[in-house]
This record gives C-alpha cells, structure tokens and sequence, in this order.
C-alpha cells in the first residue's frame, strides 16, 4: 500500500529553543520512503541522526520568531501479513540480547509494578501472539478511550487503575503488561491512515517467534494502516517534537491519505492477521 | 459469644514520647466488656479520650526506659445475623448525613482514584449487600495475600495493581471501591477468635439499608469472631498505638479465646449471614 | 468587621442526582451570621446537617433540568489578633484528644510521607507560631501559584516534588508540613474578601497554645478577611458541592464585599498578628 | 591505579531460569581488564553480548539446583582528573545526539516531573562542573543515608520527597535533576576500592563540555576508586542479575582491593578533580 502523509506544525519561539523533531517516516524492511520533503519556515538546516533502531531525528535552534515545520511523504508500506496460530513464543533465553531493554520497566511503562496483575490475568493464555492478543483484548475492555482525562505524565501504573487514556497510554499498558510477563515489547509512534480525526498515533510491538508484531489496543486503526515514524522503550523516545527552551505550539495538523485505491477490507475492519511491518 | 482476649506491647523509649493507645476493646448495641483490665510498668495514670464514633483512645508519656501494656478482657458478642438478600442498598440521598465522612476519600482509601475500575467491575451487581459481597470476592480472588509485602504506606491505590497484602490492605481496597460507588464503608480494627497466627486484624463495614455490616475479604475469619476495638475512616483512625517521639516496639503478643464452648459450625466455615456488630 | 458575601452555582442535571453543599457561613466564637438566605431553583427542601465541626451540609435530590444555588449572607468576624510571639507550641501530650484526628495522615495530606522532609527543613524554628510561619514561607518561596497546574486528584505528597499548585494545594501543604511535625493542622474553606479573582478560598488552621490561628501560605488574602465556611481534615471534607450523579457545573459567581468601610491597614497588607477567628 | 575485584554470587533455583548477569568490569579509554576470570558452578557456557555503550552481558539457562557465579579480575584505571574550574556546559543543541536518551525521563529517574524542583534549586548556578556539583551537595545535604528505607521499586521522584535512601537512590536523583536541567545523565554501576561495607556501588555521570564525568553524590568513594562496570540509564539497564524465572539469592560477597600500593591522599579524601573514566 501506497500513503501521502504528513504534518504540519507550528511554533512561536520567544527565546533561544533547540528543536528536536522525529517526524519523518522511517525505512525498515516493510516500509520505504518513495519520497519525501521537510521544510522549514525559517529556512534552517537541521542536523540529522539516524538512531540505532532507525529513528530519525532532526535538531535545531532557534532564538525567535515563528517557526512553521512541513512535512510531505510518500511511504510504501508492504507489511508481511502472518496466521496468528503460527506466530509463537520467544523464552527470555531466545530473545537477542540487543532487544533485551524492551524487556525492562521504563519511564510510562513500569512493567515491575505490574507483574503479579499481568500474571493473574494473562498467564492462562497460550504464550504466543495469543497471549498479546489477551492484553490487547483486555485493555479495549477495561479502558476507556476518553480524550482529555491523561496528561504527558501519566503512565501504565496510572493507567491500570483509572482506566482512562488515549492511544499513547493503551500503547504504554500494553507494553507494560508485555514485559511484565516476559515479552519484549515497545512503542511506535506513526501516522494512521483511516484514524478519525486525524493526529499521530502511538501502538506498540510485541516480540514474538524471532520478529516484531504491531498491536493496536485501541482498535482505532488496522496494523496494516501505519505509516511507521519510530520505536522506543515509550513515548519518551519518540516525541515528534522534543523542545529545549520556552517554545510554545500554536497549531497542528496531520494528514494520511491512500495514495491508490485500496482494496479488500482489511482497510475499514479490524485485521485478522499478525502483521509484521518493523 | 464470649472472647477472652487481649495483648501484651513492649517497648524501649529512648527518650520523651506521647503514646496514644487504641487496644481496648469497645462498647456497641452487640459487643459488651464484661470486664477488662488495662495495665502499664511501669504503673501510669492514662488519660482516657471516647471518639464520637465509640472508640476508647489512653494517653500518656513517658521520659525513658522500658513500657509494657497489658490488656485482658472478656467480652461478650451478640451479633445481629441477617439473611443476606433481605439487605438493601442505602441511596446517597438517605445516608445519614453523620455518615458521609465515610464516603469521602480518605489517606489509605483513595475512592476518587478508583471510580471506573469500581464501576466497570461491580456496578452490575444488583445494589445491596450482593454488590459489596460482590467486592470481597473480587479482592479475594485478585490479591494474594502475603506477609511482608506491605508497608504502613501502602494505600488501596497501590493494592489496586500490585495486588498483594495483608488485611488492612484488604480492608482498604474493600472500603475504596465502596466508596468509589457511593456506599459508606469505613475501617474496623479488633482481635480475631481463630485467626491464625494471632494478631490484630482488620476488617471493614459497609452501611446498607440502615446500618453496618461487617465484612472480611482476606476470609481469615468470620465477621461474628471479631471482638471490635475500633472504627474509622482508615488504618490511620485506629492504629493500636500512635507514638510521638523515639519510642521502638520491642515485643507484641496477642490473643483471642472462647470463653465457653462454641456450637454450630458458624467459627470455622465461611459465614453465610449478614453479620451487624456495630 | 461586616462582610456581605456569597455565591451563584449553576448546574445542568441530565439524571437523578444527589447534591450535599456547603456553602454557608458558619457560627464560631469570633463568627456571626448576621442574615442570610439559600435559595435553590427550582425551590427544594435541602436536609441541613450541622457537623460536629460546625459545618453545615444541605443535601437534596433531582432528577433533571437546571438548578441554580444562589446564597447570600452578611456575616460579622471578629477575629482574636494575638502577638505571634505570645502563641507558643502545643505537645502531643497536651492536644486536646478530640484534636488528634488533625495529627494524622488523610487523603491530600500525607504527612507520614513528609516526616523526613519536614523535619530537616522546620526543625530547627522555634515551636510554636514562629514553626509555622517557617513554614508558610517555606511554601510561598518554593511552590509556585499558577492555576491549572493541578487537579482535584493533586495531593500534599505531589506539591512537595511538582512544585506548582493554588490555594487548595498550598493549604493542603501547609497542613501535611504540621501534621509531620506533630502539629494538629486543618483545612478552611471559605469567602475571601479581596481576593482576586473572586472564587472560593482555601487556607489552613494550626493548632497553637490551646486554640486554632489561621495562616494562608498563598499570601493572597490577610487571615482577618476571610468567612469561613466549613472545616475538615482536608478538602475532601468541605467540598462546596459534593455531587452523587450525572450533574454538571455550568457557571459559578463568588463575591465578598466589605458592608462597612473597613479603616486600617490590614486589610491590604500581610498580617503581622496570629489571628484566631474559629 | 590496578585494582582486584570481583564478586561471588550464590542462587537456589527451584526451577528453569534464565540469567543475564552484569557484573564483569568493562573496557572504556581509561579502564582496561588486564586479566579476569568468569566461573559458574556447574559450569555453563554463557552466551556474552557487549551493548553498544560496552556494558557485556552474560546470559545462560538452568533448570534447577543451586548455582554459584564467581568473578575475579585485575583492571587497570587510569581516570582523566582535570580541574573543575575548566569544565563548562554543554547545550541541548551541541549534545551528540546519541547522548539524547540520556536526556529523557526513565523508570526511575523521572526528570519530568522534577522541572520546577531542579530548575528552583540549581538554575541560579554558573552551568558546568560547579552546577552539577551543586546537585550533588544538595542530594547529600538533604537526603539520609539509611540501609533498609527503600525497595528497588522506590525512583528519583519518591526520594526527592522521602529523602533517604541507598547509593542507587542517590545516582537516580542525581540523574533525574540534570536532566531536568537539560544536562545529560546516566547511572554507573561498579565495584568501589574503599566502600565500606563492601558493596556493588552506584554513582552517575553528567555530560559536560565533550565528554562524561563521574559524581558519588553519596562521598562515600572518590569517583577514581571506581571499577566500571556497565552504564545505562537507570539501575533497570545494570542489574547485576537480570533474572527471568523463581531462582533465589542464597549469598553474595563483593570485594575491591587495590593491587599496588597507592600513594597520595586521593583515595581516601574527597576528590578536588573532575574525573572522567567513561
């Protein structure tokens, strides 16, 4: 599947501000970058770093004024679609070393104060895409999808208990619940095509057999229908704008459009595959 | 019934300190002290305070060496034994409003941090005594209850996702997710015939209809063998001993024993009435 | 000196809803309620429970529409102004034993969660005025008054770390401080005449010597100028309008108005006397 | 300076349970191992994975019985010591990005919530050396140093309020207020000639000017005596035993010696130089 997407973002800058933005959509095996423009309003040269798991990040400074950020992509997005039954388990001894943080606790993902609920309520389950799928099930269930009632400091301890959020705290109690019972898992920030209305949208991956699946807790969005921006132990990692200094946003829009005719319906009803995209 | 029961507190006081007890045991319509003896070494003269709720408070200081207190009492119980399903649910609008302090949140039971998880698990419950019944049986089948994995700081919040503890952690989840749907409940600390191995216990009431009831989610006992000492809005209301200064505990026994045979099988199975012993 | 003060509350009722207010003025030894009127539309009956505390409560029910609480009143405070100097400390030996549920912990003031804090940072005053005073400085020199900071969830513990906060959470500071420090220490509500915005207010009693001094570490109002509404542990105890049901607030006025001209400096200018008006 | 090191670690595993161990000194500009031994008992061939900051993690399976690690080597320090005074900041906009995590909130150092604390107490100090040390004199001004008042659940955020805690408590707020202030920071991990009880010890970096310097905002050890043994950024990423199943801790011993004689003042004093040894 072919998508245009992109943001637009705007900023009043009253003193010296370095920006630090993750916005644009990353290259991994399922997803290329057919093309793509940043601009800046100012013009301004950032600096790009590409991190290890292939985020990448734009800085700059700024000592005044307004700044407008355009971004226009057009991303191929050719997931590799899987039966869920095929999709097993990957023991703490399996796991490659290098994704051995996403099995610890993190800043909104305390996986360490939530090990004896994870364990009560998902240890029956066939370990496997089965038992995420468990998790996600019971999150949709037990949480309430209610804008306004979390702020950027709320986490998945929080969560457990208020049982309110918005998609960034489903993705960090996911995550959470993952770890808790052993599966490495992580966060990825993204543009969703279909996601009314339109903004950045967080889910999260689950390591499972030998690669990463997505899981979408909130049900708001088909895997399938993510334009990938980045990964990260939570939404610490991939702020689309990290901000050094007293800059303000004054406005923001996203968009994310097919750009073919997609066919089939795995665009408007929830997936019944495993879908790897990482 | 009638208990024979009591404790022996020992301490090492370094220096000044102000000991407010709460060990003795109290006077309602069901619970009467057919005697009881309350005695400190070295000897003191405790000033004696009765709460509006009934509670006997003794005060005193001392400047230095050892304390002990030694209180014994027989005690005789008739409690009210009710059929369950003949307990109806009391509306905010007809709680007596000297009870509303017991549907506010208070330090250890932070109702207003537990609405929709109390909600979403228990408000299908028909209103009544099934609902907090209702409430212990989810306590009990969510947290384990074990030694040691608690502090004095431990608050019903932190039961709530950790779900682990010890009585009074029960009793404060219990009266939380009350409160957390508008029914008054509030904490009751006393000695526990059968309770194994002995110690203070801690239960919670809940007003339905027109009174309290007692119930004990740990189900370490049943509500008609709790010789009550105190009530109140949590654990802080009632501890057995309240220090201002450098005083330490050194040693603590307590006991609770059937003054005269016991018949029926009401003291070892789970008890199947609604018990009022207020 | 003669205030007229008093509030309009709007709400909107979308289903059956039980209201407990408490927003009249109350009668202490330095307070007088010279004339008022409640008056609800549509006209109701409200139950009136005076608490043991002075506070007085009207509840009722409705089952839908609009009600518009409007009270007005004109009521005489005739604070004691003492020397701070004079106002010496009280132990916890001599604290009146109805006083001591102001000792301890409660849900927004966690003091047991202070201790170590508050005694590095306030033991080295003077015990008594002075103690408290440190206090309030220590608070107005290191949290700061910005409103929307915090939430009705935000406690004692929070502000500690946060930093930020409104009368609410600074009274509830001021408190959690005493309580750690062994001074018994309660929350005020009241109708605060020169406070800007006009809104309810929030300050805090500590008990001194052998009564009740007031102290407001936001430094928004002198003590003098305060009408007093109710007392409590902590705001949990005097919200102005408790609500059991779907209702919502849809406006709110307050106002507080001088009903003679007040002569002095006082009510301009920091206190320099310990006032006592409970 | 040559230092012998090591530490033997005993564990009861009543049933299958993977290890990852941290506890092997690491290899950085100025740290070198010149020889080491890794023994298990019963003997196991631990898979080594060295992440990209040179932490090296050995993993291996056992299904039962009791295992003990032993690990002994000989590392040679040779620390950069410079003079504070030379030692200025670093901007936001001048960081590496790789360093970026290490400006992020984490499980246990949540900078995010510390902003106003950090800001209100360090922001008045010249930036460099001399802020960070400012961060360090107030952690060991106000914060006890007491075995036994915190769990390894207990963060940065706890003991900003608490105010006591162990090594680890201290590098994590020492961590969480730079990075509040938008100074990069990490937690250390090693093995310390001249703790006293020996010990694994904590402590933390800061980055300034262009490179990584060492703080004990205990003063329990000059930054020189240290063995590094991994860094990350919080305790969650160095555990020295990372273990997935029911396998216990029987026993540990930990030892830091120096292996030629040391002259000068510098190991026993408080260190007057900067010292870098990442």
């Amino acid at each position: 599947m072919k998508f245009l997407t992109g943001c637009t973002l705007d900023y009043w800058i009253p003193g010296l501000s370095t920006f630090v933005f993750n916005v644009t959509a990353n290259e991994t095996t399922h997803q290329r970058v057919l093309s793509e423009r940043l601009r800046l309003e100012p013009e301004a040269a950032p600096e790009e770093f590409v991190s290890e798991s292939g985020n990448r990040y734009h800085r700059f400074s700024l000592s005044g004024g307004y700044l407008r950020l355009r971004y226009d992509a057009e991303v191929e997005s050719v997931p590799s679609l899987e039966t869920p039954e095929s999709v097993g388990a990957c023991a703490p001894n399996d796991v490659p070393l290098a994704t051995l943080p996403y099995l610890l606790p993190s800043r909104y993902c305390q996986s360490d104060q939530l090990m004896r609920l994870a364990y009560r309520e998902f240890d029956r389950y066939p370990r496997g895409y089965e038992q995420v799928n468990a998790i996600c099930n019971w999150i949709y269930a037990n949480v309430d999808y209610l804008a306004g009632t979390t702020t950027p400091l709320t986490s998945a301890f929080d969560t457990a208990t208020a049982r309110a959020g918005v998609c960034r705290d489903f993705a960090h109690l996911g995550i959470a619940f993952c770890r808790a019972i052993n599966i490495p898992a992580r966060f990825v920030s993204g543009y969703a095509y279909t996601l009314q209305p339109p903004d950045f949208h967080a889910v999260f991956e689950a390591w499972l057999g030998d690669r990463w699946y997505v899981f979408d807790p909130t049900r708001r969005i088909v895997p399938e229908n993510l334009v990938r921006i980045g990964v990260g132990r939570d939404a610490a990692d991939v702020s689309f704008a990290l901000i050094f200094g007293p800059a303000q946003m004054t406005g923001m829009t996203v968009y994310a459009e097919a750009a073919e005719p997609i066919s089939g319906p795995a665009h408007t009803s929830r997936s019944s595959a495993a879908v790897c995209s990482a």
